[in-house]
């Protein structure tokens, strides 16, 4: 059976806009926020600035000019540099920042991830290889039941994605050779990188990531393995 | 709820002989192979021999002896020394040696760990803190069905039990205070490691872990924070 999917052995998933709906999951918690607390505050611009800081200041870490810091503590320090921005800082309490960052740990699934997961999961091993860190993929799975076999996370490894210690480090962990392992993602640019570190790779599209009025590049490439509509029709190309 | 059970989030579990019975699996695969290939070969010396050889392995590498190596190169090591002190090396061809090391993947669960880890997982994060490798803990799971949330191994933080690096490694993965992370385990030493670093203590009463004719000590004690007589009974007192 192996090698009808060219030995492939273990997926391992983006996350943010592959499995999970970032864009609208954060902007109904900010709009429901702002409406509690009567705040004046434009949910869908302060989801697209906050998601915006993230890879600026992931790449701070990668050149080294921040120590090894993790996600929640990014997002944190994006989060407090937005609410100033957004003039509404002074509004929220320390508990509700606190929670708000916490948002990430809370994203809903598309509503084909937990299911292509599950019919996934019978054939292969599937993991997370997500920026994310540990405690938001654990607790993020729990509550939208996605049901990996093992969470690999930026904290695993200590390297941010498109770092290669990311991709090899997954397989070496897993103890495959990095051509039985397939990157799963939205991305292009990860499933590049996956490929030029020996992984094979599926494109998922995900048209809706950065909401309904976006239109991402979601046409197929030869270059994947797999370009697929869903995680329904990749468990289907792939006979799972 | 979580006040009710001492504000427990997460359970941690040693993995051989608390989940699994690996006394009973090896020693039937090696039987097998002793059959197959006609070999004069004690399996339960055999197996008990190849277990004795884990903490003194595992200790060169918590000294420095030995640079970090994972439990599958161990159990190899020790592996090809019994191998030859069994006078069975010439008759098993690399493949085969490759092969019935891996029996360590192939470990089948106590029968209520399944059940038990499932009604666990559904209030609690469950996950391994094994001194096992990571592929070996994810190939185990797969094959006994045991739905970890996620898998911390002595490769996650390269260290063996009982360094407290692993103890408050998993805590801190999980974004826990170690008093919210509960060490499940049928051994008290490791419970009581566990305890050292902050971490609540579950002890699981394994009388057959060293197999039918053994008397290990399962006494319960004041100490830890449940004594169990297996996981459904853990899932009981803990109102899971």
């Amino acid at each position: 059976m192996a090698d009808e999917n060219n030995g492939i052995k273990a997926l391992t998933f983006d996350v943010f806009g592959t499995v999970v709906d970032w864009h609208g999951s954060v902007a109904r918690e900010v709009r429901a926020l702002a409406k509690a607390k009567s705040l004046r505050l434009n949910a869908v611009k302060f989801t697209e600035a906050w998601r915006a800081g993230y890879r600026p200041s992931m790449d701070k870490v990668r050149s080294g000019e921040l120590p090894w810091t993790k996600i929640d503590v990014l997002h944190r320090m994006i989060l407090d540099q937005l609410l100033t921005q957004f003039r509404v800082a002074d509004a929220l309490s320390e508990e509700e920042k606190v929670h708000l960052n916490l948002v990430w740990h809370r994203l809903k699934p598309w509503s084909d991830a937990p299911r292509g997961l599950k019919r996934l999961k019978k054939r292969y091993i599937i993991a997370t290889l997500s920026n994310g860190n540990t405690a938001l993929l654990v607790n993020m799975a729990k509550q939208a039941d996605l049901p990996w076999d093992t969470v690999f996370s930026s904290e695993t490894f200590r390297h941010f994605k498109p770092d290669p210690e990311m991709y090899l480090g997954a397989a070496d962990a897993l103890d495959l050779k990095p051509e039985q392992v397939m990157m799963v993602a939205s991305h292009k640019h990860d499933l590049r990188a996956a490929a030029a570190n020996g992984l094979k790779t599926a494109f998922i599209k995900r048209p809706h990531e950065y909401g309904r009025n976006k239109n991402p590049d979601v046409a197929s490439e030869a270059e994947f393995t797999y370009n697929a509509e869903d995680f329904l029709d990749l468990a289907q190309q792939m006979g799972a």
